[in-house]
């Protein structure tokens, strides 16, 4: 395995074969819906991190397409992230993740499809911070986004999405959640989360936290705007250390 | 049912509570998908056809976001035309669409996901007929993504990407290879699919053509060109006549 991220020119860690090899970045939110799945089913696993900015030639040769994450077993790769928990989630049936009923288990994917309307809406305002016009546009659609899970939650009357646990659903969203405090440091003022339109997506949040899972993979606001900040001075530096 | 497009000021047909029930368009390649699944798995159902320029009030009542195509049960809706598929075989598993493997599972969803490169490209087509630079450049994005599927079935060495029969994999890509004839007359001399690259995808779109639930559900090049005509004429008519 490697913690830090590997980069052209580096050399690929030899895998041992009874073990699980998940390629990903630290930072990604696509790739720790991988590592959320990989740590709740209990799955033996490594982890190689990849320098994105500067990819190792060799995961091109395993991976055509060089995407993260990516699940490797004997030599063959399996990509795109609901795929990859898709995957863990059928060969470890325990604990479950879907809706047993055919009809909820297709409304928990389309929550999940859904989903991309909050997260392709967040990536509009990293790069905008000094636009407030356009801040504040996207976190209206952020938001907009939100109220369907917000009203969806109030509806079904669980603690998570799935019910008393959290399900795939819960992982699958959370990554971005999990980002939401370090994008409203970021931005000052306008509050994404109020209490009074959240109600009950604020209380998932809390219930997220609890979750054993979350806990061992999240990471802290203050890290993920060191990075952030990093990128967006030019930096794309994936390894340094918190002072 | 209703075969002709309904619009606005529309009344919604009755539902037999017995009989599931697919809004869908006639010409719409995504639909076509569901389309095919229904049929194939013998599935008792309704269609309604939504004129998609005017879509009537009612539909959003039923489906805020609006969609097409969408299954209608007890008055709750599914969409995503994938998820109604995958919702569908998991219904009724036989035939099955899916290899039993998870690992194979995952890779033919992988397929799946990656012929959105074929399909988004040839969107690109259509708006840009007078300019044969962008003609040009669609076209060789639409190969680029079809050299994927040129690969695979070879290297399966199957009939179908599924085996002796056609899976979900199949079904799904189909609705674009349908129409490939339609954009081949549209474009003409720059050849989409020449025997020289694609030997086996020629195969299989003679295959697939020998398939009944194809033969069932598909619909001539001449009609889908006369649909995109109209619609590149400025006209959104879905109710027309072959002469």
């Amino acid at each position: 395995m490697s913690e830090k991220h590997l980069s052209t020119g580096s050399e690929c860690p030899p895998q041992d074969p009874k073990v699980l090899r998940c390629y990903s970045m630290k930072y990604c939110p696509y790739a720790e819906r991988t590592r959320l799945i990989l740590v709740l089913k209990g799955v033996k696993h490594d982890i190689v991190n990849i320098d994105l900015t500067r990819k190792p030639e060799w995961l091109f040769v395993k991976n055509p397409l060089g995407k993260v994450p990516a699940l490797e077993r004997n030599g063959e790769v399996l990509f795109e992230s609901l795929i990859t928990c898709d995957y863990l989630d059928q060969l470890y049936p325990t604990p479950s993740l879907y809706p047993s009923i055919p009809w909820k288990k297709a409304k928990d994917r389309i929550l999940i499809e859904l989903f991309s309307k909050v997260s392709s809406s967040m990536y509009k305002i990293y790069p905008n911070l000094k636009d407030s016009v356009a801040v504040n546009n996207a976190v209206e659609e952020v938001q907009k986004g939100l109220d369907i899970f917000e009203k969806e939650i109030a509806k079904r009357g669980t603690k998570y999405f799935f019910g008393a646990q959290p399900g795939m659903v819960d992982y699958m969203i959370w990554p971005w959640m999990e980002r939401l405090p370090m994008v409203q440091n970021l931005i000052g003022d306008t509050k994404i989360i109020s209490n009074e339109r959240f109600p009950n997506l604020i209380n998932w949040i809390g219930a997220m936290m609890e979750d054993a899972t979350v806990k061992a993979v999240c990471i802290s606001p203050q890290e993920h705007g060191k990075f952030l900040q990093l990128r967006l001075d030019g930096k794309f530096i994936y390894d340094f250390t918190m002072e």
